[in-house]
């Protein structure tokens, strides 16, 4: 594959941009907030952590690709980082994947202590439910994208992935296929839905909304086996969490099925499925979105 | 105060009825879905340990309170009661209360496992909000409800309440004002929000909201202090939860901070207080909630 690294440079950049605006919305949002101190303190703790905000500018870009100002939908894009944020905090807990170290920084529950982390993880999904409610768009389209919202964040999609992968791991004979449905609903599930409920929040026709959860579904497959690849050819400084904490744990991956160079191989193809989605659309929107889809697969971190 | 046995027993009945129907809407909404086997048994586990359904009963009634046909808001009464379901699993986890029974039953983390039991809870949580958006009302009357139901549970409500019971234990000097705030949040919150949102889906009048919002307010509070009452009074079979715990945990309620026999007046004025906030309307399911609020203090478990 030959990467078009100014499309990528360009990308980028509109990514931070946006990426900033739903930090700001965030911080904004929650600082006016009256909430006990200590909790919201490690709310914004692991908000203001960092990230490439890749869900919630999804989000904002597929509204606006679907013709909506994108501004509009930033309480939902916040939400969506909100239930993104209270996964990482959760999944690094001690009974779960116990990661001491998110974002170059010590987990949640490092930082506060257990109860707290499990509380800041609580208070992030349910008031993000409520933050998403405020989204300024016809209420036909804003009920069916907080369905969608749910359904991908809950027990069919991301929280159920959460279980297999607990489930899976030191589990030996696992085929590639129970590793796809476990990572599509781990991971995937809330990347499509980010997209997805972007182009709902505006009002799309269902085969644009088609094409849109085709180009989610392969981008986060992809960015799901870049990651686990990633784990193993990067280092804890890049990475920003613990490197090898994969194999050190025993989960079952792509790579540790099918070995790195064949993983690498299959998330360009879930990249290039990503942006065949899209090629009825033209413009900005979709240059980003198709730009996006390589740089998932080429990133260091 | 002299209590009408004979308006409490026909509550009693009318409470038991409207919480089966309840119980059978959320068994068959969930036993439908697909999700992955240990989760759905861990989270049906909870919901189907029994309990007496108050939540969800006060929304369907306040709804039929104001006009509506009650079924309408199954979803939405379903949904309260797993918010409810998924803060208990929260509550009873080891870094949290550390409670092993609930309901006279193993807690969910020992029937399970700690992992499973987190994942359960925000699984409950999450699918929630997904099920509540199925409400078959005016969308906008709806928004306002979610809305309302995600602000009592969130940082500012449940949750929030929760924190300052966990900063609060074993702390010296507390004022009942401080005992009054974090009851008011923790449980106080989804009392009141299950009474308005009841009131918000049948699209009521502020006013009529006003006086729901007082009563639930009121009951919430009674609620919580008889029950502190009964941690102290009762035993553990009683309960299903193992008595005298708050002791032994060293938690600050109003008995440890006023006794029990001035606590008992408080759940009585708070009682008083919720029976006035209905003393404008008529009709059975008037009685319902005016005899609910006799009965929540005078409960044996």
């Amino acid at each position: 594959m030959v990467l078009d690294e100014n499309s990528i440079f360009t990308m980028k950049k509109t990514l931070a941009r946006r990426a900033a605006k739903v930090e700001t919305w965030l911080s904004i949002c929650l600082e006016k907030r009256e909430i006990p101190e200590r909790l919201k303190a490690s709310m914004l703790y692991s908000l203001q952590a960092g990230g490439k905000r890749i869900r919630p500018v999804l989000c904002l870009v597929c509204a606006s690709l679907c013709g909506m100002n994108e501004d509009n939908v930033l309480p939902f894009a916040g939400s969506i980082e909100m239930i993104h944020t209270y996964s990482l905090i959760h999944d690094d807990l001690p009974a779960m994947d116990d990661d001491d170290l998110r974002r170059g920084k010590p987990s949640n529950h490092k930082a506060f202590d257990e109860a707290t982390a499990i509380l800041a993880g609580d208070a992030l999904l349910t008031d993000a439910f409520g933050l998403a409610c405020t989204t300024n768009t016809d209420l036909t389209f804003l009920l069916s994208a907080l369905k969608e919202l749910s359904f991908a964040a809950g027990s069919s999609g991301m929280v159920g992935g959460q279980e297999l992968d607990m489930l899976f791991t030191g589990k030996k004979n696992l085929s590639l296929d129970d590793i796809k449905v476990m990572q599509s609903m781990k991971t995937g599930a809330l990347i499509r839905a980010s997209c997805v409920c972007g182009a709902l929040l505006a009002g799309a026709k269902s085969e644009i909304i088609d094409s849109i959860s085709s180009y989610g579904s392969a981008l986060g497959a992809a960015f799901q086996i870049a990651d686990d690849i990633l784990d193993i050819t990067s280092d804890t400084v890049t990475l920003g969490k613990p490197a090898g904490s994969d194999e050190k744990s025993d989960k079952n991956t792509y790579p540790s099925i099918i070995g790195v160079k064949n993983s690498r191989q299959e998330a360009q193809e879930y990249a290039m499925i990503a942006k065949d989605a899209l090629s009825k659309f033209t413009g900005n929107d979709a240059e980003f979105l198709i730009s996006l889809a390589d740089y998932v697969v080429q990133r260091a971190s």
